[in-house]
């Protein structure tokens, strides 16, 4: 953003460094309400995810959409950044190791409400020790494997209840309750199969917790999780909050799951045209992958979308996607294979605007974003990354 | 890097926060010495590229290597950090665009000896215009496509000449020479293909230059590049420099090309066992894709390495593949699919190292680096990222 640092009054999309990464503020506020509006219908409550973004303003704006509860991490640095700025219901939701104790006890220290999970009784008995030797009590929350895709235990085996004995009866450690991921709902793309996933997500849940209150354990905790399942559940029976991240942005992957269309999209990477290689029927751009990522997440999906969609700079969609990346040269081909370029209408200098595949992976090359609203740029948005 | 700082005179890899990029400079320097002094031993000299690790300490080493004369950035960004270190002759080997130019300007202000390259008349025109203006020189290398991959002319077609005209005669900008890069090397995994594509990228730019001279035009720079033809290239006749980048860490993606082996890796990733999920016969750890990219240049391959390949913490190769990864999970399964996992080798807590599909990608993701050396955690190293 070397540019609009020196000329902080002046921010305009032609005084901006690219690649660069912009926020489409109008689509942002109009995603976080759809699905506030949605959770808020079905009496549940959103913990929105910010690993998506790791920005406060826009977990800022998520929030005031209403209908949530905390927020949901997936680093303790992240935690570390949102507690400093006044975010102080946290969970990190992702499996915790020992040489991650001393972080998440500082956390807790400092007066963040930091809830952290696990999938094991050996975990469960060293954070315990841990916590003692602390003096401390981490709330703690299992991670159920409810579609076999990544971590978690059983909800129906025994591991549950041994790693529910284990939190509730221990010092150091106490058991908040029961958590899924439900991941594999981004392999779906028909509302049938969408509202299956969501409902094998919660009923293996609410059963989790059911098996823990009947084991005389406490369970307050009941979430589940997953921008596709979020919108597809009918019925938030015995959940007591929704995880979901990417639907405050949107994605193409996304778009191809069916939860969105690319006009939702709230991020885009502002690209130059550098080159017209008109023999190729191509045009260059100063956007490769590190400024998209590697991410070919929509490969495999209904519609493939190369490295991302191009819009104009006003962001209007326009019938190109970005073929090809190497590191900061991005390639640009007619979406249909039988046209021609207008090369007259994309002159060298002249701005492009690339949807992203996964907006996870593309936000990561970034430490700001310039805001737009209503079509202007209206300022810079910080966010971290690392760990 | 949360825990090294707290205790910055006890630098141990069971202290460093996982996911970590891991250096090991013996292998950097080997790998930076055996290009030396191939290249060295065919009469020529590199120029450095430095877009893989953006990391002035390792900049260093690879000129301590010898037969080096200035370096390559692909970003203004990492031109002015380099710059700012005590690195005065830079070409910047991506083509340049209008929003460019006053970044570029103020750095030959400063003193940069900085070269930069172009393809196009429409773009040599408006740099010189810019250079009149503003007072200045832009020392300017015409890029060729010698392998159809991306940008650059046709090294035997009119634009070349006609390029070579415009930034010969025009003020603002001076015709320094030719370059190219061999990106189609890549594609390449047998010796006899890379020489055949190092001697066309060798003889296409040679000749490039050689039309130029007959037209009466400087040509003062002959570069071409890419680590693949580096290698292999067996005379640089009529050849001025060479830049390549990746050479000085290597990556998975160059072991399957046949310039390394993966015992010649010099980044890894270090992760933190967090989960056992025995009835899938996979090692679950905190090292995901945002850890190592979403990089899965291996998978079009001879051998896909998934994720990426794993280690020991002492970096021996284990039997062990990283086969999926979430944002902050990463799967390991056996790289054999009928093996089973011996858990009591690989306990909660325990630290593994991943190799990267590529470098690039897996690096851009960390704004440091623990380097070891000799088996040693010695220090922790600096890099940018960003435009």
């Amino acid at each position: 953003m070397t540019n609009s640092e020196n000329t902080p009054n002046v921010i305009s999309l032609t005084n901006t460094t690219t690649p660069a990464l912009l926020l489409d503020r109008d689509r942002l506020e109009a995603n976080a309400q759809r699905l506030a509006r949605r959770v808020g219908m079905l009496g549940g409550v959103l913990r929105p995810h910010v690993k998506t973004h790791k920005c406060v303003d826009i977990a800022r704006v998520v929030q005031s959409a209403g209908h949530t509860r905390g927020i949901t991490v997936s680093t303790l640095r992240e935690a570390e950044h949102f507690f400093d700025n006044g975010f102080g219901d946290i969970f990190y939701a992702v499996g915790i190791s020992p040489n991650k104790f001393d972080q998440a006890r500082r956390l807790i220290a400092k007066g963040c409400v930091l809830s952290v999970t696990l999938d094991s009784p050996e975990m469960a008995q060293q954070l315990a020790t841990y916590g003692t030797n602390a003096g401390i009590t981490f709330p703690t929350i299992i991670e159920l494997d409810t579609d076999g895709h990544r971590s978690g235990v059983d909800p129906e085996g025994d591991a549950l209840l041994e790693i529910g004995r284990l939190l509730h009866e221990l010092d150091g450690v106490e058991l908040r309750g029961v958590m899924t991921h439900a991941g594999e709902s981004y392999h779906c793309d028909s509302a049938e199969a969408l509202l299956a996933m969501a409902r094998l997500e919660r009923d293996r849940t609410v059963a989790a917790a059911k098996r823990l209150r009947e084991a005389s354990l406490p369970c307050p905790i009941v979430s589940i999780g997953s921008t596709p399942t979020a919108f597809a559940i009918d019925d938030l029976g015995g959940v007591t909050e929704v995880r979901a991240g990417v639907y405050a942005i949107f994605d193409l992957v996304m778009a191809n799951i069916g939860v969105c269309t690319p006009d939702d999209i709230a991020f885009s990477v502002l690209v130059t045209v550098t080159g017209h290689q008109r023999s190729k029927n191509w045009i260059i751009t100063d956007g490769g992958w590190m400024a998209l990522s590697r991410d070919r997440g929509t490969a495999s999906q209904r519609v493939d979308y190369g490295y991302g969609a191009v819009m104009d700079v006003r962001g209007n969609r326009l019938p190109l996607l970005m073929t090809g990346a190497n590191q900061e040269h991005g390639i640009i081909s007619p979406a249909t294979a039988d046209e021609r370029i207008d090369y007259s209408a994309y002159p060298l200098g002249s701005q492009l605007r690339v949807l992203p595949n996964h907006a996870c992976a593309t936000a990561a090359q970034y430490d700001t974003m310039t805001v737009i609203e209503q079509g202007t740029p209206t300022g810079v948005w910080k966010k971290i990354s690392g760990w």
